[in-house]
C-alpha cells in the first residue's frame, strides 16, 4: 500500500503560505497580549488523564480526549485544552507570586472531533487569564483585550459583537424570581443554551415539558425576550432587583465609557459552561448571517484551583481558536496577501567561480539586516527576474564573470526597475538602497 | 490521592520567566532562519505509525515512540522527530514549486525517553533544510547558517565547534581502499561511532575482534587519527584519492574564504545515521569539557522522499533541540536576564472614582505603541513602586482623586526618578517620554 500522503484525519499541513497567515495571526495575539502586559506561559502537549478528569466536561473525556497508557503505565492524554494546565501550574506557584497574574498562552491541541467547517481535531487556542481577586476590573480589562485583538485585524463593530451575560443576572432569573430546584434550573440552563437555534414553537414545548409555575414561567418568557442591556436594568429595576445586578451594570457602564459600548450586546441565552462559571460569560460572533459562530468563548470563575484542594483563585478569561479566527478573517477580508515570501535581496551569479565571493556577500548583506536569498546555483540571466518575482523578493544582485573580476556587483529594485553598481569595498551603501 | 501538581514525567511547565528564554531562543532561531530566507512551515503533531515505520529507525518505533489507537482505528504517533512530516509535505508539492526549497520549523516532538541531562520526553527542535540538488554550495549554505545562528547568541570559536565529515570520505576508506564487505562495512561505522568513547585498548579490541587484514587496519588506523582537514587531504594525496575527495575540498576551501575556518573541524568519527546520509555529517559540539555534548546534527541525503516511490529529492539540513541548546547558552553565560516582564508602564490609581479614566490611559498609550499594565485596583501609594519593581515596569503613573478631578496623571521614570505631570489633554506627550 503506497504511503499515505495527507495529513492525519483532521490535521493541518501549513506549507510556507499557510504558516505566513498562521504567524501573521500568532503575532497579532502576542502583541494584543504584550500590549496589556500579559505574560507568555507555556506546558507540556501531554498531561496525565486524571488531571482532564478532575477538570473536564464528561464529553470531553469519554468521546474526544486522546488518551492512552504509556510504556510506564502511566494514563496520559494529548492537552484537549489548556484550562486543566495553567490551573496546575497556578497551583504550584499562586502563594509566592503577586496576584492579579496576568497570563496567556498559544498552544496546539487535540479533540477527538468529526472534523467539518471551524472544527478540526487539532487547532491553536489563544488563552488569556487575569487570576486573582479582580472582580469587575478583571472582567473589563478581558473584554477590552479582546476589543483591541479584534480590532487589530482591521474588524470593526460591522463584522464582531461579544454576547455578553451575567451567571449574578441567572441566579437572579432562576433562583430569587423563579425559585425553582437544582434540578429545574439544570434543564432550564440546557434550555436557554439552545433558545436561539430553535423555532419559537419548539422553544415552547420544551418550556412547557417543565411543567413550570405560570409566573415563573412569565418570568423566565420575559427574561428571553431581554435584547440589550437598557431592557436588563429595566426588568432589573421591574422585579425589584436592581442593587443585586449593579455589578453588572457597572461593567456596563464602564465599558460604555471607554469604547467598548459599540461591541458589547447583552444576550440572555450565553451560559456557557454549568458549573464552572460564576461571574459574566461571553461569546464572540461573527456577525456576518452567513458565518454565524462563536469565535471566541470565556467568563469569569470562582475558583480555579478547586481539584487541588488549595485557596480558592478567582479568574477571568477566555479561548480563542486559530480555525474559526481564520475564517473570520478570510471570510470578511482581513488577511493580508501572504503568498509570497518576504525576502529583502536574491543574490545571484553567473558561474561556478563567483560561487565563494555570492556567499560572502550574503553574509555581508545580512549582517546589515538584510533577508538575503543565495541562489547556490549559477542562474541564467533570463531567469533571474522571473525567479525573483516567484521568490518574493523586492531586490535583486547580479554577480557574471566580468564583475567579479571588476570587484563590483549590479543591485536592481524589482519595482522601481532601478539599477546600481555596488563595488565590493563599498557594501554599506546597500543599507540606505535596500531600506527603500 | 491528591491530584499531581507536577508536570507529566521528562516535560516542563514554562512559567512566564521561562517561556521569556524559550522565545528568547526561539526568535534568533526564526531571526536566522529567515536571514537566510528560510520559509516557515507546520504539520500536525500526531501522524500515522505507518509514516514512521517506513521512515524512521528500528529503536525509535519499538522503543521511544508515543504510539496508539485513535477512536476510529487509526494507528497514530505523536510526532518524535519532524523529517517524515516533511517529507510527506514535500512528496506533495514537489513537482509544481520551484527548488531549492528552503524550510524551516520549530516544532515540539516527543520520545519515550529516560530523562536525564540535556534530554526530555518533550522537546522542541528547530529544524533546516535545502531541497534540491544543489550539492556543495547547500551544504556550505547549511553551515554559514548554523554557525550565523550560534553567533547570534554571542557565542564564538571558544564555545562551539561544528564536527564534520563527509560520507564520500568514508566510502573510499571503506571501499576504494579497506576493500570490506557489507556486513564488516557495518560493524565498522559502529566502531567509529564509539572510537571518540573508549579507552584506546577497547577500541584495538573492537578492530581486532573484526580480523581485518593488516593493510586494511593500518589503513583503517590512519583514518581515524587524521585530526584536521589538511591531514585529511594529505592523506588522500598520499593514498592516491585526491580526485574522488575533490568536492569536499572545495567545500572546505570554500568555507574557509567565507570565515567559517573557526568553526569547522573535520573529524573522521562522525559518521551518523547508516542509511540516510550520502554526502556531509556534520555535529555540533560544546568546546566546554564539562558540558562535552552535540547540541545539533545533520548532513545531506540523496532522497527524501524513498517512501514515497516519487522521484529522488536530496537534500540537506539539521535539526537544533532547544533543550541543549538552553543548557550550552546558560553555561557559556550567553541568556540576558529575563526573569522580569517587560512592561512600558504601570498604570496605578487611588480610589475607585478612577477606574474607568485608567482603563482609557491604558488604551490610549496601548494606542501610541507601548506596553501597558494596569493595576485594575486601587493600589496604596507606598506600594506602587515596589509592585512597579516587580513587575518589571519601566515607568509608573499614578491618577490620584486630586489629579482626576484637576484632568492630569503623573508618570515617573523608575530609573531615572523623573517625574513629569501628563493633562489627560495631552496624552501624545508620552509618546517620547516612554521612549527614552
Amino acid at each position: 500500500m503506497a504511503l499515505n500522503k495527507k495529513p492525519y484525519k483532521g490535521t493541518r499541513d501549513f506549507f510556507p503560505a499557510d504558516k505566513r497567515v498562521q504567524d501573521f495571526i500568532f503575532n497579532k495575539m502576542k502583541t494584543s497580549a504584550e500590549a496589556f502586559s500579559f505574560e507568555a506561559y507555556e506546558g507540556p502537549m501531554v498531561e496525565e488523564v486524571a488531571l482532564y478528569k478532575a477538570k473536564s466536561g464528561e464529553e470531553l473525556i469519554n468521546d474526544q480526549i486522546y488518551s492512552f497508557e504509556d510504556r510506564g503505565g502511566r494514563f496520559v492524554a494529548i492537552r484537549p485544552e489548556m484550562t486543566p494546565t495553567v490551573a496546575r501550574m497556578v497551583a504550584q506557584v499562586h502563594r509566592e507570586i503577586p496576584k492579579p497574574i496576568k497570563w496567556y498562552s498559544i498552544p496546539n491541541l487535540m479533540r477527538y472531533e468529526k472534523p467539518q467547517r471551524g472544527r478540526l481535531r487539532e487547532h491553536w487556542q489563544l488563552n488569556c487569564d487575569i487570576f486573582g481577586e479582580v472582580g469587575r476590573s478583571g472582567e473589563i480589562e478581558i473584554l477590552q483585550l479582546i476589543t483591541h485583538l479584534f480590532t487589530s485585524f482591521g474588524a470593526n463593530s460591522e463584522h464582531f459583537e461579544i454576547l455578553i451575560n451575567d451567571r449574578e443576572i441567572v441566579n437572579i432569573v432562576f433562583n430569587d424570581l423563579m425559585k425553582i430546584d437544582e434540578e429545574t434550573s439544570y434543564k432550564l440552563y440546557k434550555i436557554v443554551d439552545k433558545a436561539k437555534k430553535v423555532k419559537p414553537e419548539g422553544l415552547q414545548k420544551m418550556i412547557s415539558e417543565l411543567s413550570l409555575e405560570a409566573s415563573a414561567e412569565d418570568i423566565f418568557k420575559k427574561y428571553l425576550a431581554i435584547k440589550d442591556f437598557d431592557e436588563l436594568f429595566a426588568f432589573l429595576e421591574e422585579v425589584g432587583f436592581s442593587e443585586k445586578g449593579a455589578g453588572f451594570k457597572e461593567l456596563a457602564d464602564i465599558s460604555a465609557k471607554i469604547g467598548l459600548k459599540d461591541y458589547l450586546v447583552y444576550d440572555p441565552t450565553i451560559v456557557r459552561g454549568l458549573d464552572y462559571y460564576t461571574g459574566i460569560v461571553f461569546e464572540v460572533f461573527d456577525k456576518n448571517p452567513e458565518n454565524r459562530r462563536a469565535l471566541c468563548g470565556g467568563g469569569a470563575y470562582a475558583n480555579l484551583l478547586q481539584i487541588f484542594n488549595e485557596n480558592p483563585v478567582p479568574g477571568v478569561g477566555f479561548g480563542l481558536g486559530d480555525v474559526t479566527l481564520t475564517d473570520f478573517l478570510a471570510t470578511h477580508k482581513l488577511l493580508p496577501d501572504l503568498s509570497k515570501n518576504d525576502v529583502d535581496i536574491y543574490l545571484t551569479f553567473q558561474s561556478d567561480k563567483a560561487v565563494a565571493k555570492n556567499f560572502e556577500l550574503a553574509s555581508s548583506i545580512r549582517a546589515l539586516g538584510f533577508k538575503s536569498l543565495n541562489s547556490l546555483e549559477p542562474v541564467k540571466f533570463k531567469k533571474v527576474f522571473s525567479n525573483a518575482e516567484k521568490l518574493g523578493a523586492r531586490f535583486v544582485s547580479i554577480l557574471g564573470d566580468k564583475e567579479l573580476e571588476e570587484g563590483f556587483f549590479q543591485v536592481k529594485n524589482l519595482s522601481t526597475k532601478e539599477s546600481v553598481d555596488i563595488k565590493f569595498s563599498e557594501l554599506d551603501k546597500l543599507r540606505d538602497i535596500l531600506k527603500a
